[in-house]
């Protein structure tokens, strides 16, 4: 919704707050405009909102400490990973100081032969698969961005893989948590399943930083697979290509990949990456398994898409052909920004059950369609349909407010159609800001008390992100 | 550890309370010392601790009025699905009002095309499947005893097919709970995935009944698989059938059960199933998939256990043959109950990672050993090795107290073990009563002071299930 940010309530901060911030943090810590500035503005249309000022954590100690002096002063606390949230999510509408943890990048341990990893929040994905290129393991998770761990797991972020790994949810197995009262906590050992006590791993995953900061993270990794292969496949409509992957996931393949572009975004990354794809609406495939496995995977699904009217396979099977055809996948943002230069995206970001993908879909075409015809907006679909997830990146100019009005009428409407259709109003970038009054929508009011109760009962001071997920 | 049962500082059922009870449930509610007394014990070993009133509901309104009425009455609530816990996580140590579930047993939709299925806390995991017969689905999480998606939702359950398919956590994907205050509410929607505010479904799996009572649940289902094989392997020494897990899952084989049975356990099934499986350490394979992938992963294993001096494969492809295999895995905790006719089992629970479980495995065999020797105690060993996790029972004689000051000191050593390992106290039982002071070594004072919280703030009479999981 296209509601205004919220009045700022908090004081500025204090001449003695920042002498204590200077005493302890010396030159980590910064008030340069263009440092704030770097920390006020995420991939999301909200305008600039700085911080007041950015303390660069290298430890775990450092968060504390910079909590605890937070707390002290009633200073509010807001951390920043990769700066790659979409939803407004680490904007400081009240101000305060915002801890930067992408200094905090050491790898911890790689436990191999348990199949974990322990890393501090600031390691982005690409690092940690860089790390573990070796050991003949991988972490799956992948949002598209080279996100931070630590930011992932606040948002409990998921992406192309999620269809055959799960999200951040299934795959975060412990994190050391800096409470609001500046304790550091760890959620859980290294054992695969656990029934001891509250599940506090799954509480702080998708939390965006409201109920503490997240210092490090224990995550799940996975064999890499004998034989990997992928695909391209185009197909007459849009309707197609889903109901193609509706009977994929039905049917229980185990699919690594399943992801559509329609053709506005085949056409963009045509002319972002200099490919020339055919620029209809198109799925992307990524199969994992043994030889005979991805054969077998293969030969379903190519049996299923042609009963849909889908093309002939494109495959990419060097680890090079796969990489540029994900490359391009993961352009799609930037390539569909590109559509307009100088516009911002609103990026919808609803979940629905696969059964009711189509229907959601075909009437979220439809509403984007006219939004173009009556007003010009330039859209684009991406999706990981394979978990009923998709995303519609609609472009306005910040120039004229009257566009952003249209854009948000158009998600608005497919948030409701996606609540009416058992589903969330998102499925992977979280709350922020912008997902505020849906929230209360999809859970009713008796829910969201008891998220903010716990809220209250965390953060009594209401210190840590505050004005994020819920409002007090 | 074998603490005293913490004493009730509870009045009993007022008159008036009583009144009110009756009118609202008539003779849906008793006070009969009968029914009582069943509901006052579990497979634990302590001893018969009987709420003051069982109310059976059968609807969310049931509940919800309940509690609204022992909230008003500051009664305790203690919910009961199937009674087959094993840590007295439902034992009425502050009396109150036992609300039994189990009449809750309607299944309230199965969406096939969207593999999911809502139910009544009531309804058992048999009873779902037995429903799912002709969709060509199946919900894996097969704790053994035939317990509620209730109760298994509130202890995090798992079980034989965890490895492959996850537990509890991973399967859930909302609940309709009634909160502490009589609050109907819905933690999620049907979506797979969602970063829609904080994780209430995952706060609630595992909570026990302390945050609240599970009324409804929707699981996710999986295809039944086209291909399914059995096997048993034996092992000169249950090092040797550690080795072998560990292999198996560090190379990554989608093995959806690989159970273990020490040669105590074998004997005690042969003698309870009239079966003549060879007493020594066995390991119990299942292997789901395509023909071909099912061929791969049974090829896979047996070279590894070959190398590991497992003997021959024996197969069980037939259903019938696999249910009376798994029959044989299930009856091994009554089978070796009655190892010595009229003991109680303490059984442990510990799960380590994978890495660490053959060094765990082989210091409590020794411990066990030593408890057999000294004192002539009968034990058995079962597991989801797969997992990294393992049951020891352990009989005592109730007429015997010291008995089971032995026990609890084996027990105490292999949680100590566990925890030194990085593993947890409980996979998959719960904490109940029994481990309430290990979880405050697993997680820490300051980890716990936020569980506490979350307690205070949810539960502020301290009402649901008091006594359990944490001491306020």
């Amino acid at each position: 919704m296209n509601a205004p940010l919220p009045l700022r309530t908090t004081p500025p901060l204090t001449e003695a707050f920042l002498a204590a911030l200077t005493a302890r943090f010396a030159d980590q810590a910064s008030t340069a405009q263009a440092v704030r500035e770097h920390h006020g503005r995420d991939e999301s249309p909200f305008p600039l909102t700085p911080p007041d000022a950015v303390v660069f954590a290298r430890s775990t100690q450092d968060i504390a400490d910079c909590v605890k002096l937070c707390a002290a002063h009633a200073v509010p606390v807001v951390p920043y990973g990769a700066g790659s949230s979409l939803e407004g999510n680490f904007l400081a509408v009240q101000g305060g100081v915002c801890i930067d943890v992408s200094q905090m990048n050491a790898i911890l341990a790689i436990n191999a032969e348990d199949l974990t990893a322990t890393v501090q929040a600031g390691v982005t994905r690409k690092q940690l698969n860089e790390a573990l290129k070796d050991t003949g393991l991988f972490f799956p998770i992948d949002p598209g961005a080279d996100a931070s761990l630590g930011g992932m797991s606040a948002t409990r972020a998921s992406g192309t893989n999620a269809v055959r790994y799960g999200t951040m949810r299934e795959n975060v197995l412990g994190l050391t948590v800096v409470t609001p009262a500046g304790e550091v906590i760890h959620t859980a050992r290294r054992a695969r399943k656990s029934s001891a006590g509250y599940d506090l791993t799954r509480l702080y995953v998708g939390s965006e930083g409201t109920l503490g900061v997240i210092a490090e993270v224990t995550v799940k990794l996975y064999p890499q697979p004998e034989a990997i292969s992928a695909a391209v496949c185009t197909f007459p409509s849009v309707d197609d290509a889903v109901a193609t992957t509706i009977e994929i996931i039905q049917m229980g393949v185990p699919i690594a990949r399943c992801e559509i572009l329609d053709a506005n975004a085949v056409a963009a990354v045509n002319k972002h990456d200099q490919l020339t794809l055919p620029e209809q609406p198109m799925l992307l495939f990524e199969f994992h398994g043994s030889p005979a496995s991805v054969r077998e995977q293969a030969e379903t699904v190519q049996a299923i898409a042609a009963e849909h009217g889908g093309g002939h396979f494109e495959w990419a099977e060097k680890p090079e052909d796969r990489s540029r055809l994900w490359k391009a996948r993961h352009n799609a943002y930037f390539a569909l920004l590109q559509m307009k230069p100088g516009c911002r995206a609103v990026t919808t970001d609803t979940c629905v059950p696969i059964s009711r993908l189509a229907e959601c879909f075909r009437e979220t075409v439809a509403d984007c369609e006219r939004l173009k015809a009556e007003h010009g907006i330039p859209y684009g679909i991406v999706g990981h349909v394979g978990d009923g997830n998709f995303h519609v990146l609609m472009l306005c100019d910040p120039d004229k407010p009257e566009e952003r009005d249209w854009v948000e009428a158009v998600n608005d409407r497919l948030v409701q159609r996606a609540l009416d259709l058992d589903g969330t109003c998102t499925g992977e970038h979280g709350v922020g800001l912008h997902k505020i009054d849906f929230l209360v929508k999809e859970h009713g009011d008796a829910t969201l008390d008891v998220m903010r109760a716990i809220k209250r009962a965390l953060d009594p001071q209401n210190l840590m992100n505050p004005g994020k997920i819920l409002r007090l």
